[in-house]
């Protein structure tokens, strides 16, 4: 094994608080009142697929995330009544999925594993969203690999395919790292090696979801990113 | 300003010397003998624009820079009369760009480059290439960028456009950093800013070329990568 790959919406950063306390922090500076801004980030998220199956079925061309996010962001600020945002407002708001905050565990498991590995996100995320994420949150990504330059959302086979060609490995030279066994699922099948991390409240308190690894596809189930550094003898 | 792009090739790297000796040490431990392994590198260089060349007319789709530089190796081990080499041996020979040492301000200017932008090579090399040359030296990009990801070699336009794109940025808010004029010509001419680094020696000691900065293209000349860390106020 050469390099891990990481799923990063879930996975590597809580997106469900992250976006909903950047949208209510910036709602409260601009005086908008009486929504209910978790509800907005998971009604925002259910958009996220759909727009994805877009591209994936082949009726659209490939189009990046923040294209795509924005789209289902100005269908949510009609749906929800909002007004009186300027074009700048709505790209601050769109660039809440570039300042998502990592799990506590994930710095410290990350740089402990780029010590033996190779470590890049293969998330649906843009460039873009992924380097300024990766910034702020101090994230230590050798490189960053996904929806953009494999031209393809997971999970089609080629976005794990041409993530694995861009380093020049074979795909049972390189695991994928996730928090979703549907991922994972798809990434076995194209010959990677699996690695699961449970993430219980990704989707709130009564997440039921995703629990635990599914023993089928997953190859290593790990507590968390240090405990997967610890098992893979970083 | 929010980033800065990095030629590699003689930028970042001394391409020259660290071939040569790559080349000469495997030499030696294969019996290898009568071969000058500085000439050889300067050989295979000069193979490296007719090779994009075949890209850039269109003549030939878009293809990596590990393959290019495997079929220029060919031709050489041909001409030179070299035998007895395996599939693994010359794989390896092929990979001597992948094992290239920065220049001594490389790494302490980037690392203070770093912590204010973006920075990323714009590059040539693939990202295989780049991924592994930059775990080696211990080069702190925050993504790999470049011909690659853009589909186009440079000095074609689409190189740099596609790389500020792809970071979400206009040109203006990106500085090409290279130690070829005619590259932060080709940079200048899509809106980028530019610096100058010189690097006096990378085409040996009797370089004609590129020892100082072209005026009517280059915004910043700076002595190294630290002094330009100084110059953007790093």
């Amino acid at each position: 094994m050469r390099a891990c790959l990481f799923d990063v919406f879930g996975t590597v950063v809580d997106w469900r608080t992250s976006v909903s306390r950047d949208l209510a922090a910036f709602a409260k500076q601009k005086g908008i009142a009486g929504v209910d801004w978790l509800e907005f980030a998971v009604e925002w998220r259910k958009l996220y697929q759909p727009s994805m199956e877009e591209v994936r079925s082949g009726r659209r061309p490939f189009t990046v995330l923040d294209v795509l996010h924005r789209e289902s962001l100005d269908k949510l600020i009609a749906r929800y009544g909002i007004t009186g945002l300027s074009e700048a407002d709505k790209d601050h708001m769109n660039r809440a999925w570039h300042r998502l905050d990592p799990w506590p565990d994930v710095v410290h498991g990350l740089t402990r594993l780029k010590s033996r590995y190779i470590i890049a996100p293969c998330s649906n995320g843009n460039i873009a969203l992924m380097v300024n994420l990766a910034k702020r949150a101090g994230l230590p990504w050798d490189c960053i690999l996904g929806a953009e330059t494999a031209r393809a959302y997971k999970p089609t086979p080629d976005a794990y395919l041409n993530s694995c060609r861009q380093l020049a490995l074979a795909p049972q030279e390189v695991c994928m790292v996730a928090a979703h066994n549907n991922d994972l699922r798809a990434a076995k099948a194209q010959g990677m090696r699996t690695a699961f991390i449970p993430r219980p409240t990704e989707h709130g308190p009564g997440q039921t979801s995703d629990l635990a690894a599914d023993p089928a596809c997953v190859d290593l189930p790990a507590k968390d990113f240090v405990d997967l550094a610890a098992q893979l003898g970083c």
